[in-house]
């Protein structure tokens, strides 16, 4: 893969000139099982309430509309989640939030943003692809990072910027994106996307210093994204341009023969991987992709012997435990157990301790 | 307290004509903590649904409809009580759940009893006071007792028959009742009532052979109790007479004026540990008072690791866990714990180990 240099001065105030061709794409249809019984098929992590009282994607939502107007924030769903996403997020025009009929991975929902963008918002566009199921804060830090991606596209018109996460822990749960020199604020080369390493090669990633998490986020003008589609995924374009209207709206019946079409990829390894010009940008504020309740406890507010919670605690020699209720109104009682976690939603509740949170897997698709 | 020997023979068949003047009396005014959060002041134990369908309440109107119509099933609860006791009960008379004004302990219950069975059925009235908040069975054993205490009643008129339980371990949350000798299945005279023991105590008790568990269930003729009250709390069936109409209906705003006069004692303290004429029978169903969430494991099925559940258990690695739902359709997963019980009620949920489950009282009252 060609590597190409892009600088941007971090901190460069961007004038809201420069975001008025702006579209945020929330890549909000996500499946999982690592917050059941919480999350379910039909309510997965990206729609559950985990923090405070607005869901990770009205948190993503709001990020994105600190950056442009409710019109030009789109959301990629699936089809079995549309109705809900509409749900909670009443601030959007309902043409905004698009179902894929099926899942085709992250390349087809790129593309059908592309489309979307194309018919609605002209050849000047660029767009910021977010994702849906992380908490990232605060939200002025973030506005300038996207702020400053898209100055550099601006400079820079076939770059695609991506953000990487600089890593606490040499996690396996990621993909990494490796850069040629030690982090600063400018953005980098990406010298190579790899996929989730396991932890002796997480190890040395974290103790070179030029590896950084793949945040899943990206900028890049539409133009660039379309080219670089055409480039490395020549179908998937022609098929979806049929499914989209000449002002952007999407034939949902018209869309289920397109998809049907579609290799089925992602868009790290379909575009990214084979793109002559991807940047990184080291990410400033903080970002958690919450994997998990353990994970979750950073973010809850926490009792003198902390015991994180949502919901009413109410615990007699208990520590460290995560106390999480979906209805905030509830009161989860510990008595003498410690590092458990302890999760009510509707008519499910999950025992378990922390170090096991991952088995509920074992659980749910056993 | 003098004692005299009343024999009645055990599985003497009773004809119907033995049953036609008795009146089962239930005492559902308790109230307690151990089975928070499902137990709460608004809906104490005998009104939860701990096993099956019925809850505690319904289960001992059930025993006693199979004695008697349920014209002739009196339910004493408090006032707080009585429109839930009601709800449980549609098959009982609305004027056959009475409701006490205020707590005056089990002497004043027994003695409200009274007064209504004297005015609604007679001079030959025989009444059975049963608890509300134990687990009987099989019913027709346990019916089978009653007819043989309410024969010996009619052997002895002064006579007030008891139940006693053989003690399967050194309980020291029971009161005991004292015999003279070894137990057999023939009535015997009680030489003493003792409150709850202590361990070494209730160890020498068990060891012994002459004491059972007080289950708080007495057979006597109405107008035996009516002896026995005036002689040793004079005041109470004076006071309660002016608030009990003469086709037996209980006036409630007189009620609270007869209650305040009358002095807070137990049936035990008050009466039987005075009355000349005490007889205990052995009972040969069934009994428990299920007073704890560690104690209702015996009563829930099991799965094949030994995990105790009402509603739907889901384990992985559990073993020795009691997972109670009030909601038979909610799910409780527990995975790698064992020995916990896990309550799950309304708004909220209790985790806590076994061995602990006591504590529950602190964590509400402290």
């Amino acid at each position: 893969m060609a590597v190409t240099v892009v600088i941007t001065a971090s901190g460069v105030p961007m004038s809201n000139a420069n975001m008025r061709d702006l579209w945020c794409v929330v890549m909000a249809g996500g499946a999982g099982t690592r917050f059941w019984p919480a999350s379910t098929e039909a309510k997965p992590k990206q729609l559950l309430t985990l923090v405070g009282d607005r869901s990770l994607l009205q948190l993503s939502v709001d990020r994105a509309r600190a950056l442009v107007p409710a019109e030009r924030v789109l959301v990629i769903t699936n089809a079995a989640l549309a109705d809900a996403c509409r749900a909670q997020l009443p601030e959007l025009p309902d043409g905004n939030v698009i179902a894929e009929p099926v899942r085709r991975d992250t390349a087809a929902a790129v593309a059908l943003a592309i489309v979307v963008v194309e018919a609605r918002g002209g050849a000047g566009a660029c767009v910021a692809i977010l994702t849906a199921d992380h908490l990232i804060a605060p939200v002025t830090t973030f506005a300038a990072a996207v702020r400053a991606a898209v100055a550099a596209t601006q400079a820079r018109p076939h770059a695609i910027v991506t953000f990487g996460v600089v890593p606490s822990y040499p996690a396996t749960g990621y993909g990494y994106l490796e850069v040629d020199d030690a982090v600063g604020d400018d953005a980098r080369p990406v010298r190579r996307f790899v996929e989730k390493p396991d932890l002796a090669t997480a190890t040395g990633y974290v103790q070179s210093g030029r590896f950084l998490w793949n945040s899943g986020m990206f900028v890049f003008a539409a133009a660039a994204m379309a080219r670089a589609l055409e480039a490395h995924l020549p179908g998937h374009l022609p098929a979806l341009r049929p499914a989209v209207g000449a002002r952007g709206q999407v034939d949902d019946s018209a869309l289920v023969a397109a998809f049907a079409e579609l290799k089925k990829i992602s868009i790290d390894k379909g575009v990214m991987e084979q793109h002559d010009d991807c940047a990184l940008r080291a990410a400033r504020f903080g970002w958690s992709d919450v994997g998990s309740f353990p994970a979750l406890a950073d973010h809850l507010p926490k009792d003198a012997h902390g015991n994180a919670f949502r919901g009413r605690p109410r615990v007699l020699d208990a520590r460290g435990n995560v106390l999480w209720a979906e209805d905030a109104d509830e009161e989860i009682a510990v008595i003498g157990l410690s590092d458990v976690v302890v999760v009510r939603a509707g008519k499910r509740t999950l025992v378990v301790p922390r170090a096991r949170a991952e088995d509920v897997k074992k659980l749910v698709e056993g």
